[in-house]
């Protein structure tokens, strides 16, 4: 992914000690895995007050709250095809279904340093790649005239061990999804665009729009790369959190067509297929960048980014 | 696990008859998968005022605020023994590490209905079984000279399907851990065995408090059951849900002894090994608990039970 030595090093450097900085004070704890970080209250407090929020710019669309757990269920994944853009991303569930006599050899894998997870069976579920999933899954059928607005939030698990804080493995994602017509949608991604960067700019953030470039996976991946980039469907929002160079996206805002609406059997009330959009905050993400912009020491934070998240 | 089938049978009912009201009213949203739910947003403002209370009484005891995700490093749950008591509980999370030769297999897979996480391999994380074994892993080395006092919480897996809405598969706990002296953990305890009836009898819940019956497994198994309702350790807060003569778990407190000081390295300030107590809350039970007690109209509530919520 980086191409630029000189860049990188610099990156890298700075990504690190930002780290130690963080886990310094407290505001992670170090979990011995790459990617996955406890937070102190300080930390969650201003997690809190992004959720709110982000809530109430969708309050204001008159959305519905909806609240998912870090797991759904295989087949909503099977269905959605994100097994064949990001295999490499997923997290799938497995568990033991064995007796005692197996239940011994579990038991002697983990004395030996072995691979005892491979004991294990895959269950019904897998971890949320995403918050929006479950939403298509609940919409199956024909939506109410005017589509459906509906906000979203849960731990999201993408396998993508880094030195990186800015690129947790389990993180959370706030989204507010859109059901309905193609032009719904597209008011809908376009607005939240805007209302996105203000929501940031309100928190003294440096907030760029650009277009997304999302992992896909191998050959057939660099296809879909493509195509997202030449139907301009899917936009990030931008901020400088281990690099003014190559800035972070924080958020997301994303016109799928009538791609879940054919997927999950979405129809519009006139019984065409639905389209669908979201936009997403990554709420670890906007946290560092407020840190990283603001300082560690929160009560020195401008009064009106305090006010803003009620801390 | 029931002996008497008359009352299997009622109990039975009443469950899915309770489960299909939830979800006729919107607050669960079925995912396909039993003990998988969604939730709407009057659900989550319980849920959200049930962590407002508990961490209000950690607070009291000036814990310290830590959150975790949903998934821990397979290394802890390993040196936990977690592995020894409840294997048949453990969600292990798994990744495709392949090539696009590979991929092509996953997607042949998926498309036959074939078991394609078995093509997946173990990450270095598996789902959290309750909140506070990261406390224990952060905690290895000495303790200040009063112990510590941690308030912590994340949603939990435990696979163990069922179509018992209070017994779901991924939850929320939150919990209040204390590590030091025998005599801080029994008082601890002991003093959450009284603040937590305290706290659900104030949201007008029948409750009870009886020696907890954990689901150990297997022959060996049996005996740490048998250990642990002689020692006397662990005790359970019980409030009738799905059936009064049965009633359910919906908190718990246990004294751990040394079994976690040992486990992971922790040492008083005095150099002796630290022991470690827990309480923890049910977020989903306590608040399916007051669905069943108060009604699914939460307006009609009785007014000191939302003002405690926040409702």
């Amino acid at each position: 992914m980086c191409s630029h030595s000189g860049l990188a090093d610099t990156t890298e450097l700075a990504r690190d000690a930002f780290t130690r900085e963080l886990v310094e004070r407290g505001l992670l704890v170090d979990t011995g895995v790459p990617g996955v970080f406890g937070k102190n209250g300080d930390f969650e407090a201003i997690v809190r007050g992004l959720d709110v929020m982000v809530e109430a710019a969708g309050a204001e669309l008159r959305a519905e709250v909806f609240r998912f757990p870090p797991v759904i269920s295989r087949a909503l994944l099977e269905r959605s095809q994100y097994l064949g853009a990001f295999p490499q991303l997923i997290g799938s569930v497995h568990s033991f279904t064995g007796d005692d006599g197996a239940h011994a050899g579990v038991l002697r894998a983990v004395e030996q340093g072995g691979d005892w997870g491979a004991l294990f069976t895959s269950t019904d579920v897998v971890l949320a790649p995403a918050a929006c999933y479950p939403v298509y899954g609940m919409a199956t059928g024909t939506l109410p005239a005017n589509g459906r607005t509906i906000d979203v939030a849960s731990y999201c698990f993408r396998h993508e061990p880094s030195a990186d804080p800015a690129r947790m493995q389990s993180f959370r994602m706030h989204e507010v999804v859109r059901l309905g017509s193609s032009d719904a949608c597209v008011t809908f991604r376009d607005g939240w665009l805007e209302r996105g960067a203000a929501l940031l700019r309100a928190l003294d953030l440096d907030v760029r729009c650009v277009p997304a470039n999302d992992p896909f996976f191998g050959r057939r991946g660099r296809l879909l790369a493509a195509t997202q980039r030449e139907q301009s469907l899917k936009f990030e929002l931008v901020v400088p959190i281990t690099s003014a160079e190559r800035p972070t996206a924080v958020a997301s805002a994303n016109w799928h067509q009538d791609h879940f609406g054919e997927l999950f059997a979405i129809h519009q009330a006139d019984g065409s297929r639905a389209h669908t959009a979201c936009v997403g905050f990554g709420l670890e993400r906007i946290t560092l960048a407020l840190l990283r912009t603001h300082g560690l020491e929160i009560a020195r934070w401008p009064a009106a980014v305090r006010d803003a998240l009620h801390l």
